[in-house]
């Protein structure tokens, strides 16, 4: 009966927020999965999303080490903050996580106004990187806590935001409707001779300006008042015509320094074939990070879909499809699965790419909250919470090892058991 | 494919105290099993296990109805109480429910002495019953809050308990031990004359005295120092001599009117032979109940393992041994599924009887709690949790009806998962 069962298992989970990295998740899931079925071999790679967590997971998968930095965080205040230089085949690339120097998590509860708050730690952790002998960064995007159009980390990076009496306009999206010129002469020589690549993982649905701009999509749900998200977008459409006459020529703005085609890009700010128009306001992935993308492609960054700048680029440590290749199931698992998670989460991602090579994809959760089913949509075709008994959160968290290891040896004993019945119970019972 | 799915489930839960009783557990979980799977054939049964809400799931079962009554509690207090009088083909039996009258959830946490409460309520219970009619009573032992040997029970039902003086010893298992006679002269007519066949559903392993006897067993488990073990063992001995000398005559003592034959019934106190030597200090199930096994004995009851008294009897409203026959699946469920499970619980019992006719079992719990695994042992191949989120217990048992209802959805997809994959994945993958 065993070729009835999976023999070759990826475990291929993003961390658990606040509780375990990605790699340890995997680790973990993969440590219960063969409590349940000794005889398989499992994988365990980790997936990063770009977000919190992305410079050490990819540190770790690759052999590299983390930098600590002190930089200049979201409310001005510094921050201890650090960026990954990235070992192997990855050796000479960066990785700055967006979260680590400007994320919400380092925004105090009681200063969370996205107007005010600042992006420049990003740009200085890009420059301390090139400074470290860098020549490819690769810039994770995602739980950030500003809304500045990148403003700051430009500054970061030696640019000036002037207003139109030339004077300095101070931190925070709040001031973008006030700005009339970017002066580039300070910009980090390596940006401004494009002697460093730098490229952005971002989700491409976030632009900048317009009806679908991160004003009007985020702005709402952050509590800003109508009249406040007019403003915001108001601002963001000077500051991307700024960028637009102010930044590096065009003729600069070529594709990163990423390898080889990568598909789905075809139309994302700065990867315009040489000259070609790049709309900073509307692009792709423009408004990704409250327009830390628009800002960032304006001095040559690339902006790329997080999963294909992480998972396609040589800087994993592994390659996930070549995995998936080989694989008869996949368990994927995310500290929280629920409506969300179709729109581009680490377990839709793994989905997706099994799907394309026929492989079946399971789930754990640290919670399946609101709309969890809707994942059995998107071809993952059963779903477990990690959660044995009524518990805080806090618990949870504290415990999530052990937890993680016993709920998927009840997963994988419970699809043992489907398997084993489809073997043994063939025929049919007396009527009941 | 469909032929390697589960065709017909037969969903046998227990209820979930303080939460669903059981067959609103049985149905929450067959509208789970439904969603995942809309064609199979899905019969639910609540299974009771002679404790809280035994006497309200039978009646259901059976069509019969619940009838209220003011009795004395465990603490001498009145409280509201009821018992069942059975329906259809059950009809002229009742169902008393121990925890119902003298229960632990009856006595109040700042008068938790088991040496002072009584089981009297019970008793009273049992006369009321026979009052109504009932001709053949069972008694559910479970979840008691006494440890009085059934002397409150006695006195319930008429009986007088003595001391030295010929004064009435006063209520409470610390007073066993000045017991000097029982006289019977008042006891209730229908026991007299044995007109009425009662039948305890208890736990055969629970005995009076001796080493392995209530006292030393649950006395340092509810905190009793170990001479107080030895003062209540002693208590149970003297006890007991006096209920065999005063009790009913033995020629009394045969069976109950329960029909048939039942397997593991040997021994038991009550079963002899007519005349007989019965063991009402160390005979099987003696000890029930903080000793009601051994009082009720000593006035002609029947004690049988609780499962056969109430699954085997007719009194269930379904022949669960029939329904599993017939059955692909069984799903089973307890609020804990944990290292006592193993021990005589609802799914120990629904996995004994399914491994009788090679059908597999699944378990889901409200909570799962140390040494869950170990019930593989017992023969239940798949567990799962119904808690989705970290929550408090509260939570959990407010919203008890969705989460087995989802629980039970993710469970049947993950098991369908499972014999999918087997159906699909026969064929070897590429070398990983």
């Amino acid at each position: 009966m065993n070729h009835l069962l999976p023999q070759r298992i990826l475990v291929a989970p993003s961390g658990f927020k606040e509780s375990l990295d990605s790699a340890a998740v995997a680790q973990a899931i993969a440590a219960g999965v063969r409590r349940a079925l000794p005889g398989a071999v499992v994988k365990a790679v980790p997936i990063a999303d770009g977000g919190e967590g992305t410079a050490q997971t990819l540190a770790e998968a690759t052999g590299g080490r983390l930098v600590p930095l002190r930089v200049t965080g979201p409310v001005g205040d510094p921050v201890d903050s650090h960026f990954a230089l990235l070992g192997g085949e990855a050796r000479g690339t960066a990785v700055v996580e967006m979260a680590a120097a400007a994320g919400l998590r380092l925004v105090p509860c009681d200063r969370r106004d996205p107007g005010r708050t600042t992006s420049r730690g990003v740009g200085e952790l890009i420059a301390a990187a090139i400074d470290a002998g860098a020549r490819r960064i690769l810039v994770g995007c995602g739980d950030s806590g500003t809304s500045d159009g990148g403003m700051g980390a430009l500054q970061g990076l030696g640019a000036r935001v002037l207003d139109a009496d030339g004077e300095p306009v101070p931190p925070g999206g709040d001031h973008l409707g006030r700005v009339a010129r970017l002066d580039l002469t300070g910009l980090h020589p390596a940006l401004a001779e494009r002697s460093v690549d730098i490229t952005l993982a971002l989700n491409p649905h976030n632009v900048l300006t317009g009806a679908r701009g991160v004003a009007r999509v985020f702005g709402p749900q952050k509590g800003a008042t109508p009249e406040q998200v007019e403003e915001m977008s108001a601002g963001f459409e000077r500051w991307a015509a700024v960028l637009e006459r102010d930044g590096l020529t065009r003729s600069g703005l070529d594709r990163g320094g990423f390898p080889g085609d990568v598909p789905g890009l075809a139309g994302l700010a700065g990867d315009g074939p040489g000259g070609g128009a790049v709309d900073l306001a509307t692009g792709p992935g423009t408004g990704a990070s409250g327009g830390l993308g628009a800002g960032l492609a304006a001095v040559g960054a690339t902006l790329m879909p997080r999963f294909e700048a992480i998972l396609d680029s040589g800087l994993a440590g592994f390659d996930l499809d070549a995995l998936l290749h080989g694989a008869d199931l996949v368990i994927t698992a995310e500290g929280a699965i629920d409506f969300q998670t179709p729109r581009g989460k680490v377990p839709a991602e793994v989905a997706r790419r099994a799907a394309r090579q026929g492989v079946p994809v399971v789930a754990l959760a640290g919670t399946l909250g609101r709309g969890a089913r809707d994942v059995h949509d998107i071809g993952i075709d059963a779903i477990a919470s990690i959660v044995p008994i009524p518990m805080t959160l806090q618990e949870a968290v504290d415990d999530g090892e052990r937890l993680l290891i016993e709920a998927a040896e009840r997963l994988m004993r419970t699809i043992i058991f489907g398997a084993s019945m489809a073997a043994t119970r063939l025929s049919p019972r007396p009527a009941w």
